[in-house]
């Protein structure tokens, strides 16, 4: 399924996927390159630092069935599956639940017809969740708006007749789905609010595991920076920080740009989530040196899971756009570079998927890990949240004056 | 200065520095690790992805005068220094500030005169300090509760002698320092609160170029795991999250397990801070895997400079404890593995110091940066603090009812 390099595999269909990239070079992941190019004894070390495993519980990869790995191959997806473990309790069972993250490219040109596009991204991203079916995932979720091209970089309106109804097209072909594999799914779409004037939000709807819409939340933070020019379309959501509880635990849905915020990560933490995720869309120039701190950082905080989605591949769009950086204009919005993976409350996480291919990343997680790691770091029983609700409180005035002690004698010798 | 196999210098005096440290080997950076291990090429591409620098502002090794080098040489202790760069402005000349970290072992063993043990420590430092000085620096940081060994995990009071009043000796010894140097000292010392019944704090003196002592602040949050039983010591601060406009720039301390709380480091960040101090003392196998994440996370989210040190080595002291994990008892809190290095507000990050040696990290970093972030990403303008202050003070109600959606077939099927 890769190449012994850890370089890509070739064959990516053309205009639909750009092999340049700039200055990174063609490894579908760290832990690959590194796996590839250091001796089994140092792989070990430098992965144990990398993947925080420097801890009681190591990782354990999971072997899946056949009829997984036999659809991975037939259609060139990767898939990958670990193990977080935690402590044995005396009053209470495991809680062990097996969550999957789904990445993938769109399916067919932004040039085609908008309904053939979405028909072909429906089609391949089946093929991922029936591999996710077989090897009985409970929860699974999908990536930012999977429904469509990541189109907000062009600011042309034409994009949101992508836009849905809560119960549409799309949430009906996964209740279907979510029905058959007695599995929950988590489904960022771009909404068209009807009973609002048919006004567009950034939204993600969770279906329960026999078929029912269990509720919606809309994203909370949109952003202002490079082509995620997002607040053309839609603004900020107005569902606060809502946990669904549902067969398999208490999950959260941290739409994309908002995992910049601790903020929007710790409100879904006091709200009881034990597994948040964090579909996204971004690129490689931007924002890949934050990708491997951020969810990380919010898991280690606020002790819960978080599974992370990136998009996978290059979207290359009809019509040219600039990008506010004096450069020429284009007709893509950079390399989506995948990398989705899991990150544990113990600090520990799961190796990446790849750079450049759709994939399946499975875990089995016991949540009980969540109240262990409360229990034993006390981040919530020492956060002083009054001190910080009055902070903020005081912030939000106009005439909020910071704390700031001068230095009487800043001036007094040249610096 | 270091072997070429990456791994630490031999000879460590007994019973300070024990050699043994479980499952992590012996080498003394994950950097220098796969630098010594991987070609040219692919060290770089690592490096690039490890140390977040895909962007368009590669970091540079700085290179140092001959009587800091010297120093380190003939005193063993690990030196690097590098420079973050930031775009030119029209409006503002850049704000260029020489920032050093220190970390450091004790000096003589555990079980000498508390002041031989406190002045042998600052014969030490003064080394380092005498080295940041002839390399220029501005503004200097100390390990946490530096004029001492971490004794706390011990819960026996006599420790407590090593408390000092805010202008008591160590702060006079770094005064004469400062304006000699014409640097900012930044001092986290055990206070004894004379005016206030002779209680303890955790304290950081911040002195200004001058020598003059421009304000403290206490420690913010304290913690409850493992063997830090600070809590037995003294109590959470009480002086809110200060910023000292000093002549190189505004400067906070966020103290050691205040970096496991997003909203410490965010207050800083809010009272306008453009580096912030982590100093530490933290051990491998509690806190190694979230070292890297915690700070990185916090530059990044608040658009400012993070200094982080550890101090380093083994300390054993005269009686033995248990740790409350059914183990035996031991004299030791484990290895305190330095590995000080700074984070940008651009998610890059330089390599870190070495895990068994002591050290001096010096970075030359253009303010102007953490706005130059600030506009680029608008976190805080995307921020909706209204909406958490408000969720702050609704949470702190003893009656708080977390916002959660039961998915209503929860207990149809069985899961």
């Amino acid at each position: 399924m890769e190449s012994s390099n850890g370089k890509p595999p070739q064959g990516k269909e053309e205009g639909m996927a750009a092999a340049a990239e700039g200055s990174i070079g063609g490894y579908e992941s760290l832990h690959r390159l590194l796996e590839s190019n250091l001796s089994p004894e140092l792989f070990k070390e430098a992965s144990r630092l990398l993947l925080g495993l420097n801890c009681a519980r190591p990782l354990e990869a999971i072997s899946l069935p056949g009829a997984t790995t036999a659809l991975a191959e037939a259609h060139d997806f990767d898939v990958q599956a670990f193990r977080f473990n935690a402590d044995k309790e005396q009053m209470r069972q495991p809680r062990i639940v097996r969550v999957g993250l789904v990445q993938n490219s769109i399916a067919v040109p932004t040039t085609c017809h908008f309904a053939d596009q979405k028909k072909a991204i429906m089609e391949k991203v089946k093929l991922i969740i029936d591999a996710a079916g077989a090897s009985g995932v409970n929860v699974l979720c999908l990536q930012e708006a999977w429904t469509m091209p990541f189109a907000f970089c062009t600011r042309e309106k034409r994009w949101c007749e992508f836009a849905e109804p809560v119960d549409g097209e799309s949430t009906q072909f996964l209740q279907d789905l979510a029905q058959k594999y007695n599995m929950v799914i988590v489904s960022p779409i771009l909404e068209r609010d009807i009973n609002h004037g048919e006004i567009i939000w950034n939204t993600v709807v969770v279906i329960g595991n026999n078929g029912n819409i269990i509720g919606i939340h809309r994203k909370n933070h949109i952003p202002r920076v490079g082509d995620f020019n997002e607040s053309t379309y839609y603004m900020e959501g107005n569902t606060g920080h809502p946990v669904f509880e549902t067969a398999y635990g208490k999950i959260a849905v941290n739409i994309c740009y908002g995992r910049h915020h601790p903020l929007n990560w710790l409100a879904f933490g006091l709200n009881g989530a034990e597994i948040v995720f964090n579909p996204s869309a971004t690129v490689g120039e931007l924002s890949e040196p934050m990708w491997p701190v951020e969810a990380r950082n919010a898991a280690i905080a606020n002790s819960y899971f978080v599974g992370s989605i990136n998009r996978v591949g290059t979207e290359v769009f009809p019509n040219a756009f600039t990008s506010g950086d004096g450069k020429p204009q284009h007709a893509d919005f950079g390399h989506f570079y995948g990398s989705s993976h899991f990150s544990a409350p113990d600090a520990s996480c799961t190796p990446s998927l790849s750079r450049y291919r759709d994939g399946l990343m499975i875990s089995d997680m016991d949540l009980n890990l969540c109240r262990q790691i409360k229990d034993k770091w006390a981040f919530r029983m020492t956060a002083r949240y009054d001190m910080y609700a009055n902070l903020l409180s005081e912030y939000m005035k106009p005439d909020y004056k910071p704390q700031v002690i001068s230095d009487p004698l800043i001036n007094k010798r040249k610096a």
